[in-house]
């Protein structure tokens, strides 16, 4: 199966930095390896497809790695992150290793392919200190917001649907499209879970942005639709340990005032941009699929 | 003149991810340049060569921004260190803000280029990890300080000078033995100035390597020449604050048990082995001026 391919490969890269590493590694929670499920939709299986697969999902687990540290996660993915079990020095340099080893193996590829992922790279890692420099405070600039995410999520998701388009030889500006909208729809229903889930499903508590001083869109769009009593209320919760009344409350309001409806709303038109951007192109059930999936996971 | 236009490139570089970090950019302790005047003494002063030292400079930054995270370091070339004035998490995103924007600037360059760079940022940062694992214990194996130095610091010197003969058809290969032994004879010296220098010079407290649990060569050396009672004395300050006594004491042995000469011996013979192998090379006189700088500086 092409992404049991995948894990080989990582593993096998991963391998070249011996035994220390690939212990370290096999901690590392794999995820749903949702660029590389893309990588092969776009671009099928093969030895080419592999590997570029790999090196995102390697690029991928590198950034999150440096993302708990900085974000002080103690969970990812519901267990328990390498900066919590190994301490934040050993998370670092595993993500520098899986970092300079993605470069290493993107060696070879065509400049266009090469040039997309090193971009990629450089906007999602000023995406993490934008997202840094926003949870100074309660942001509630939408343009930051969108910004912030697209550095973060969606440029990586970008480049892979562009560069998957470019190794079979697909139309790489519809499938960039596809890939931005595909991954700015991903992270507002992220930050969409992180309000509706439970902690067991989640894997990290609910309502846990806004305490760690992320003004998600859900926040943007509650407090600028609240009256002042409710806004203060909302606003003086922000990054601070929430009682279950305070919870409730605050659930309620999110629910109330259609700010969450909104966001929901706002990634299906996404997603449906991210297909529009697409139609005509071949294999459209897989290309649903992925929007599908990454829409109306866990709902 | 060439190491202006290196610096004005970095900076230019580091202006594409906006003000922020060109404002913690400028924070950054710039150094002494050795590897991009490494480049220009081999291959010359052309773009390429200026791109090259650029973003040969930024990845050696961005490598030391993550190593003073992970060695905890107050300070970096006698001033404050970015983690100790921004914390760890800015030194940990603007490294890697660094590292990505090397790797971007790096597609282009012929794939001997590209593969050498990438795959010494590989190694490196092995290197640091190994630096780490070393310091848990007394080290006393050889085998492992060179294994060790070699990743950490000879790496990115051979790969800057095999580069830098590829940029300029020369013979690749002398320059990588070259650079590996440069690269040697300065970590050694390195190791060399943590004993025998004063704060002030060093711009960070001299037997600080010992307290840090990095057994460097001359510890290896020493610990291994002493007859039982001194070596056990020695092995006690492991990863201790020594008293003034304490210090004189361990540095008188360092000078009387020869551990010390047998150092800089090993890094003058090391120096010695970079010269040969470029010998009959032109620009004979630039190359030893490089290797003698290296290894006598501040002596």
């Amino acid at each position: 199966m092409s992404l049991e391919k995948i894990e080989n490969l990582m593993a096998g890269i991963v391998a070249e930095c011996g035994d220390e590493i690939v212990e370290l590694y096999k901690k590392v929670p794999g995820g749903k390896r949702l660029r590389a499920k893309l990588v092969l939709k776009i671009a099928g299986e093969s030895e080419q497809s592999i590997k570029l697969a790999s090196i995102i999902e390697l690029i991928h687990a590198a950034s999150l790695l440096h993302d708990d540290v900085i974000d002080d996660a103690l969970t990812r993915r519901g267990v328990e992150s390498i900066n919590a079990t190994f301490g934040n020095k050993t998370a670092i340099m595993l993500g520098d290793i899986l970092y300079s080893k993605a470069y290493e193996k993107l060696v070879g590829f065509n400049s266009t392919i090469s040039s997309e992922v090193a971009n990629a790279v450089a906007l999602l890692s000023q995406g993490e200190l934008l997202d840094v420099e926003l949870s100074k405070q309660i942001n509630l600039d939408k343009d930051k917001y969108f910004d912030m995410i697209y550095k973060k999520t969606a440029v990586l998701i970008e480049a892979t649907a562009k560069c998957s388009a470019n190794l079979a030889n697909k139309d790489e500006q519809k499938y960039a499209n596809y890939g931005k909208n595909l991954g700015l729809a991903f992270q507002v229903i992220d930050d969409v879970l992180d309000v509706i889930q439970n902690e067991k499903t989640l894997g990290k508590p609910a309502l846990n942005d806004f305490k760690e001083g992320k003004t998600t869109l859900i926040y943007i769009d509650l407090i600028n639709s609240l009256a002042d009593d409710d806004r203060q209320k909302v606003m003086s919760f922000f990054k601070k340990e929430l009682d279950d009344s305070q919870r409730m409350w605050l659930l309620q309001k999110v629910f109330q005032s259609g700010a969450l409806k909104k966001s929901i709303d706002l990634a299906k038109s996404l997603g449906k941009e991210a297909l529009e951007a697409v139609e005509g192109e071949e294999n459209q059930v897989a290309l649903q699929k992925v929007v599908r999936d990454m829409i109306e996971r866990e709902f």
